[in-house]
């Protein structure tokens, strides 16, 4: 009997904070869609301010933007976190051209990879080698790759449901490339956009030489779809065209940047820590109100939303705006640095870095244990069509937190339309849905709530109960 | 041990014919997402073809084109099926604005509603009477409507996540507000735009004047969300100010048109019919290119994934593109009265009609026990994010069709964007995305498969088992 009344007060319990949970739940998305400032400041660090590469006065505009905004929310602490950040300038267009051995030229769009030196004053003209791959590349050695320029032109697999897996699978021609070419005597690298949509937009991105010498550092850039397109068909009908291209890029000295951290303090454990947060760069073609506007300003959200809800967090709340995830993590690395120096116990991090599209659900950097205590949120997602709960990669900037205990969270929104814009000049606020930007932050917020509410550690289970 | 047999064999082949059913369902999403043929068929009809409104030139070459290119597939039979028509037409660009007591104007954008009568000639003006709904006209009588414009300002619920309850939550006012404002003696009648974004564009969509005597029928029109706002605004700090609108709309005498149909026979049972469709007409707005041009290409790519992947099909399949489905439904009931008269046995139908975004899911309009058979299948959808399986409405054209045993369901796309272009000059080709539009045919295509293989008779259940 008494067994019986431990049972149904425990049912009883978890049916009035169930109750609870999903009526907080519908507060927070109600006030996002009602309500939601994630739009109108996004309008602001889209439109008035714009791109916000590393270094630049974007960049430096939108952390004194954001910081005023999350000043004015009344939160508990507000401040920048300085860190040294990487600073490359695109300089004066690109400029490329098809020239066939009649003489004819043919105008292309690219765009310097980020990071990439620039080409020689008089650009850089030579035959093409296309491959499909690094692999294709070494196997041709550096007889047939010395004084050529590399086009790697292996398209993003289309038939793959998760357009992030279609990127992962070609990224290495975008990041390594100019590496393994300039290692076999290439003078250039032409990259195929990482796009699944036939375009003009050029989309550029990270890249590196490693630990290439100086002198073997070869100019790279991306060339937009269609164009690669072109490329690959003239080069089928005429193997000895040239290409030409210019590009003015720069490395300079790193500069001073921040992150900017605003927090909740918990009323119950205010040592221990939830981040959320997106990153404040962006790259510098379009505004980048995907990538990562929309994660800066949702994340800025879920503070707001949930004092607008009236939940008063037991456990410190921080959203954390991290600079440089786009050419360096210097942002990620340096909180991670600090909160290690500082002692201080993160619990549970939650990123927003795959655009403003309309939440599908999350992806979990956890334990198996901790994993199971979330699955059974689950339930509470199903009236905002949240259905998407699994094992994976959380985000960039809160990779550096990892370590035993912490839960790691990446929102996952719709993949479908995200690399028509990402990194490329199209990435801009009216690209953006505000619905779905909103309906983004109270998913992020309501997880946030949960986590607060009930922590990471993990329940007794079932089998405790066993003899 | 015979028992035991036949729990194996059970097992055995239910394995078997899930894997093989993966298989297929694979097959079919990786044709679409490589081989697809909707966008390119979308593309004609949107930007060749464009407004395809019942009568119109547009509507008699969108059946000629798609007829054409469903020949084009090697189907079993292809033909036109004869139904007539109503044709409204909106003549001169209507024109509107608002007048305070000052005398200065203000241009407003409005679009007059399908079906609605033209204005006098010099137009309408009067002053504006502001409601919510039809219950606030009602309550204020004829004494304080008589010889006023009756603006209908209810806004779309923006909390509701399913952006199509909040449309039903106000498209009263749309298609009875004439009705109920012209029975107490209002010249007009301007609603709100059925949008839940804030920008330019007014919405049209059908209307009625029901039994209303013709001396009766006062013109109606929407407005775009900007300017209700704005209108709403001006009445709160003048309320006698005037509203003046024009318009040159007519309905003509109804004309002859066609439902589009293709047919793949069934192989083993011939006379089970499962139909997959979409309607052809669109309003003259836009191009209605995810209303309902979408769900044409998605349906007519159906039966050619389904041969491109190597599926034979039991039972006989037919797409079937219904006209008029805007402003009448003929083609619906049309469709569905020759099948009665027929006698032919329809097991299954399935349309899309709510644009073409990232597919979702269904909606099952069915028998309890058929949707329990339903939901087995709903493992198989998982890789492709298809979480959505629920009871509820399936699709206006092939609503006639309901009867006993036949299982009628919807596709349900992300509903997130639709009503910011639904029936406005925005719904347009480059708002529909190549990747979505495909899922969301291979969607189609393979619960399409899974019916044609297992059909809707409801199986055994371990009830039946029981003693």
């Amino acid at each position: 009997m008494k067994y019986f009344n431990f049972i149904f007060l425990l049912v009883l319990t978890l049916e009035i904070s169930a109750q609870s949970d999903a009526e907080n739940i519908k507060k927070i998305y109600s006030q996002s869609l009602t309500d939601g400032k994630s739009y109108e400041w996004l309008r602001h660090l889209s439109n008035n301010i714009g791109a916000r590469l590393s270094g630049s006065y974007g960049a430096e505009q939108a952390v004194a933007y954001t910081k005023e905004e999350l000043e004015k929310l009344g939160l508990d602490k507000v401040w920048l976190q300085p860190v040294m950040v990487p600073k490359w300038i695109r300089g004066l267009p690109e400029f490329a051209y098809i020239e066939t051995k009649q003489g004819k030229t043919t105008h292309v769009n690219i765009c310097a990879l980020g990071g990439s030196v620039e080409t020689p004053n008089g650009g850089v003209r030579a035959q093409v080698v296309e491959v499909m791959g690094i692999d294709e590349l070494k196997a041709l050695g550096k007889d047939r790759v010395q004084g050529k320029i590399v086009f790697f032109n292996r398209p993003m697999q289309a038939d793959l449901i998760n357009t992030f897996e279609a990127y992962g699978g070609c990224s290495d021609q975008r990041y390594s490339g100019a590496y393994e070419a300039g290692k076999l005597g290439a003078v250039g690298v032409i990259v195929r956009s990482l796009n699944l949509r036939l375009d003009d937009f050029p989309h550029t991105g990270s890249m590196t030489y490693a630990d290439l010498p100086v002198s073997q550092r070869i100019p790279s850039a991306a060339i937009s779809t269609n164009d690669a397109e072109l490329l690959s068909t003239m080069l089928a009908l005429d193997p000895s065209l040239s290409f030409f291209f210019k590009q003015n890029c720069q490395q300079l000295d790193d500069v001073l940047s921040y992150n900017v951290i605003g927090e909740i303090t918990g009323s119950e454990f205010p040592e221990e820590y939830i981040v959320v947060g997106g990153h404040l760069d962006s790259w510098d073609l379009g505004d980048g109100s995907h990538d990562d506007g929309a994660g800066v300003v949702q994340s800025m959200d879920v503070l707001r939303l949930l004092k607008i809800s009236g939940i008063t967090p037991k456990r410190s709340i921080r959203v954390v705006l991290f600079m440089n995830e786009e050419n360096g993590l210097r942002g990620g690395k340096k909180y991670a640095e600090i909160a290690k120096s500082k002692n201080e116990k993160h619990i549970f991090a939650l990123e927003s870095d795959s655009g403003g599209f309309t939440p599908r659900g999350f992806s979990f950097d956890c334990s198996d244990a901790q994993f199971q205590k979330v699955l059974g949120w689950k339930e509470l997602f199903k009236p905002y069509l949240i259905h998407y709960f699994e094992k994976g990669g959380s985000g960039a900037d809160i990779g550096p937190l990892k370590s035993d205990g912490i839960v790691l969270a990446g929102l996952r929104p719709d993949s479908q339309r995200y690399f028509d814009h990402h990194h490329a000049a199209n990435d801009t606020f009216d690209a953006v849905n505000k619905r779905e930007l909103e309906l983004g932050a109270a998913t992020m917020a309501s997880l946030v709530y949960l986590f607060d509410t009930y922590g990471t550690a993990v329940e007794i289970t079932n089998d405790t109960f066993k003899d």
